[in-house]
């Protein structure tokens, strides 16, 4: 099944200035399904995107965390999830589908040799009744440790007050933005090439301040009737937080035919040029 | 789904002299399936057994963990694990069969009340390159200080050379043999009332030295052609091993039937006399 073994690299790796430790790629739903109208997930897109990560990986065993997307399957459960009044564990209802595209990512990197462990969120993060975070990445390290490639996904978590509530992939980084695993790099593909300033095709921001956050919230629309996490508002406001605790997080578009994802660890401005991108980070140096 | 609120006890409860602060009830798939004939996971006695659940957690909130056998769809999948001489990530394939399992009582533990939340051991759990162990338990205790059930089961977990190996069920109740969540009581429900001294039917050996296993071993009998766990070799051996750390450890028939599991509870002493078992602990005062 997995006839790669790729070198433990983990947390002692090299980096040069501009590039990152960490790489959290999340590779959103809206590229692995259409939300909008068939409801299906595609899993030849998983498949696709699953050869590109294995070999980013052979490159930077130990280096990658991936988390991804619900799409089609997970958002219509997080949709009935928020509809729910009555029944505070209501979200545990997302294990399911979250569970099953956590396993059909690993199912297609074990294919391409990745060492690929799904995680579920859940176990490993929530909020005690005094707002503090509970935070257990031990395993996550571990596996990095290691040269594997740990797999995760939106889950339900515990809240402060006792309750479940859905912590969307867009905030899943957040388990691995920590000092242990930095400078981290938070890395969104998605099917915009970032936040737009127009309409479709129009150029995309290039920088956003994680402290100001006016200048894009001008440039959402609603899209709340098909979309459980708000679409690009949801995933700039917890970008923003990441961003706030020091990572770097970038928002691109996800191409299933691209040839590689090589430039996702090179510092920001060797990125290519026809590969647009809105880097939201701060403190921010143009070059 | 969950009409039913349950009062947070959590850590705090009070116990009597005898009586288990904390309950890992452990469920073997021997008694949810039938491993050695049809190989079909018995999906109504899991609705039965689940309906005894409901009536201790309503009694005893936020005190039990729940901990489901593999049974049927793990064994098999087990033994191929077993059998891969290739791929030291082989292990992770237990996870899928693993989550059926705890999705299956998480949704007929919902339907009778229960904050039933299912949790994945691999991301809690491990081994360190030292040999120390990873044990991340933080959303385990937050669940049960909510009066929430965390339901566990087997599933792959990283050792200290770097592959991935099997934890068995009766692995799995290592988690909670800590002083936080002690006096901690691990009950085995299972297919037999105990260690057998003779063949089918007869009496149960009902002590057990945790360090003079000698006197069960020439007990025990062959089974590996169809149990990846080596059967009640494998059981004794890890409750043995939490007994040593200072666990009540119990083997005892499971019963679909049965009216009320609110013995296990109970000082060992108080049990009722027609319920034979095996108690593995160190010391032991006989009574």
């Amino acid at each position: 099944m997995s006839p790669t073994v790729t070198v433990p690299a983990g947390p002692a790796a090299p980096t040069r200035p501009g590039e990152p430790r960490l790489l959290v790629l999340k590779i959103g739903g809206s590229v692995l399904s259409d939300k909008q109208d068939t409801g299906e997930t595609d899993f030849d897109a998983i498949g696709a995107f699953a050869g590109q990560v294995a070999d980013l990986i052979a490159e930077y065993p130990g280096r990658v965390v991936l988390v991804t997307g619900g799409g089609a399957l997970c958002h219509p459960v997080g949709l009935r999830i928020k509809a729910d009044r009555q029944d505070p564990y209501a979200a545990v209802a997302l294990t399911e589908p979250a569970f099953t595209m956590r396993w059909a990512w690993t199912a297609r990197l074990r294919e391409r040799g990745v060492r690929a462990v799904p995680l579920q969120v859940t176990a490993m993060f929530g909020e005690r009744a005094d707002g503090s975070t509970i935070t257990e990445t031990g395993v996550v390290r571990r596996l990095l440790a290691e040269g594997a490639l740990p797999v995760l996904s939106s889950d339900c978590v515990v809240t402060s007050v006792g309750t479940l509530r859905i912590l969307s992939s867009d905030e899943v980084p957040a388990l691995m933005v920590a000092e242990e695993f930095g400078p981290v790099r938070i890395v969104t593909l998605t099917d915009v090439p970032g936040i737009l300033t127009g309409g479709p095709g129009s150029p995309v921001l290039r920088h956003l301040d994680p402290d100001d956050l006016a200048v894009a919230e001008r440039l959402f629309w609603p899209t709340d009737a098909w979309d459980a996490t708000g679409a690009m508002a949801g995933k700039v406001e917890a970008l923003a937080e990441h961003a706030r605790r020091g990572a770097e997080c970038v928002i691109a578009r996800g191409d299933r035919a691209a040839g590689s994802l090589r430039h996702l660890f090179a510092p920001m401005a060797e990125w290519p040029a026809d590969t647009p991108f809105t880097l939201i980070s701060r403190p921010w140096s143009p070059s």
